[in-house]
């Protein structure tokens, strides 16, 4: 087992390398995120991720969620960097402030093969999603009502910002994301087994009063436009959800948890 | 009719007391606060909300809704202000840049009054909501299943912050807020004629398995910490939302919007 590096100068290269992933550019360019907080590195340890490098704060790795956290990086050959409270000031957010983060590979899964998807499964797509934070947000709810993983179909704002990263909770470690074009997501709703759902102001059907059958493939359009008309045209059942009032349009997280919730209601028991 | 005051100075004293409204402390001490954009402006209109001023970009009034919406202003004795796009980016916010912003004055509601509620009426409270971006689509939520009303118990977030204005997509304009303090709020849970609904980790019942007797008042506890003792003791039914796997919890937002479509459900029609 090694031991960690000491860095206390702002302007060491790793602490800019590390900073630098906070463009999207240089995320992809990489293939690295950052995830910051003991909670989220102790989710992706409990899923089987080891970061390529682990940084905290000086003094901290006493206690034992951090110095847990130390030692599995360090035994995993991860680089571990001790830096000075004024360095993870500058690597870390500002608005919640946290003594470690974890800079992790970014995992893409391939898409599922219709024949091989079980019955009880259910997939969920989202075209062209813009904001990262209810797509951290709508992860999270996949994971907690069990779906197999998200596809990002089209151009979608990046599951691996931190904003989206914050908002899964933990949950984008254990939840397969897909990317797809939309011409190869077509190809894919044409082959499913079970109901292409989707949600459209042109949907006739309440979506409490629809049976869906398994394996369900839900897709939810982006915010604003909705679901394009090629996409909408490859559903098998658009479905609707009643609103009262003026009202026409919910906040894409919550249709999706609404949709989810409804699709997969069967499988989950307290 | 008056016609537009004209600004093209950065420093203008209007322009700052406006800016002003960014923080909470001058928007408690004036009372007032924005909301951008022409479908927040409209919508403000529609529920009868003249702004105290309006702000447009010049050159901007020759279209339909702006125009509409300047004349109603100036017709209504508002202050409105015709303004260089230099100075309309000093005021709106940088990452969705409108042409055209009104201030208005907070409203809040009385708590209502247990004998007067109709049976078929829900409200919601929100026990120390930290995050305005939850709040506001918690509101938004809150007007698609009718709602009577959202009352915000002890110490939260501002709904009147711009974060929240903005998710509240113009429901902020519609829905009632009261606001109270945890004791009072006990007092009125303790008249309350219907049910009185939290989810909670010790909740024993499935939330969808539950009858909720009307009229409804639902309460959700903070993100973190979920409700306090106190308030979990004044619910005559603890319920819980059942997850797969790992997960304890949702955001407050998705929950929220789960319980309500659940109570509200009977008088949801497509």
């Amino acid at each position: 087992m090694t031991t960690p590096k000491i860095i206390t100068s702002l302007t060491n290269d790793r602490v800019k390398a590390i900073r630098a992933l906070e463009m999207r550019k240089v995320r992809k360019e990489t293939g690295l995120f950052v995830a910051e907080g003991a909670s989220l590195l102790v989710t992706a340890r409990d899923n089987g991720f080891v970061p390529e490098t682990l940084v905290y704060q000086a003094g901290t790795a006493a206690s034992g969620i951090t110095s847990g956290l130390v030692t599995h990086a360090l035994n995993s050959g991860a680089e571990v960097l001790e830096v000075s409270a004024a360095v993870l000031a500058k690597l870390a957010s500002k608005d919640n402030p946290q003594t470690l983060l974890g800079v992790f590979r970014q995992r893409f899964a391939d898409p599922p093969i219709p024949k091989k998807v079980g019955n009880i499964e259910t997939w969920l797509a989202l075209e062209e999603v813009r904001d990262p934070g209810n797509l951290g947000t709508i992860i999270r709810t996949a994971d907690a009502v069990g779906c197999s993983g998200v596809i990002l179909v089209g151009t979608t704002c990046d599951p691996y910002a931190l904003e989206s990263i914050r908002a899964t909770m933990g949950s984008i470690f254990a939840v397969p994301i897909v990317k797809m074009e939309r011409s190869a997501f077509l190809g894919l709703a044409k082959d499913w087994r079970g109901d292409v759902i989707g949600t459209h102001l042109d949907g006739r059907e309440d979506f409490r009063a629809v049976r869906y059958r398994g394996p369900q493939l839900i897709v939810m359009g982006g915010e604003g436009p909705g679901l394009t008309d090629d996409v909408a045209a490859a559903c098998t059942k658009l479905v609707k959800i009643p609103m009262s009032g003026r009202l026409d349009s919910l906040n894409l997280a919550i249709a999706t948890a609404l949709i989810l919730y409804q699709v997969r209601g069967p499988q989950l028991k307290l």
